[in-house]
């Protein structure tokens, strides 16, 4: 990570503690941004349910924290100014977490970046759609989600 | 509400401040049950995000609880034990929520309740689908949520 980028992902963390209560609750941590990946976790402890494992809202919380952070990450970097927003969201539960969740999202291919730019640009609005795993210690896949996000100037 | 409903209600909202950390933190309140209808809330203040509106994770997470919940108090009702988790589900915002969180549930038709309970009966494993919705103070819908739910003795 260069120093710009971890700035970026302390300053997320920040912002999300300082504005989103219940961020703050679930203990929320932005623990990489290179550029590309971002990495978002949170402990099992302060997210459980009565199984033991992670709560399906917390698991959403998580996911839908990343999205919301590249999208965030992204439109600083495009020096684009406005409110960004869930619009929509996808979540499947295909394995119980049973430690920590660590959430992974990519950034979107080139292609899609710069259509999502023009449009920003042209219309002073735009969306962006991203896709966030959160896989166990054994590298298997706990949680898909999709979100879409909309920035408006 | 007979009492035994409002018991189901208490006992649902002690449960879920027991065993689940966020929806403590949440501030989940279980408001109304009359074996038709769930009522679920949560306080703006300790939901709330950086536009001073309803968090999206938060609004999800009043959802995901309400339709957890209904299936608990179905399978109380019905005298099924075993695990009640969320397996897949998808929310779209509509309106940004300024007030309070209110989530309703309405209870599935006998003919869908009839299936769900042959089918538990006969293979130990059943799902029942929940449409959640949050309304503003104006009746308007700031979300739809739909979430499956599994129970597994």
């Amino acid at each position: 990570m260069n120093s710009d980028h971890v700035k970026s992902a302390k300053a997320l963390e920040a912002f999300l503690h300082t504005y989103v209560p219940l961020a703050q609750a679930a203990k929320i941590r932005v623990d990489a941004y290179d550029g590309q990946n971002l990495q978002v976790s949170a402990p099992l402890e302060d997210n459980i349910n009565d199984k033991g494992t992670a709560f399906g809202g917390s698991l959403y919380n998580v996911c839908v924290i990343t999205g919301w952070g590249l999208t965030s990450l992204l439109c600083k970097e495009f020096g684009f100014d406005g409110d960004i927003v869930v619009a929509k969201a996808e979540i499947d539960y295909l394995t119980p977490c049973k430690k920590d969740l660590h959430a992974f999202v990519q950034r979107p291919p080139d292609e899609i970046l710069e259509i999502f730019c023009e449009r920003f640009k042209r219309k002073k609005r735009a969306a962006l759609s991203h896709a966030v795993e959160i896989r166990n210690e054994h590298d298997e896949l706990c949680v898909r989600f999709t979100g879409k996000y909309a920035i408006v100037a």
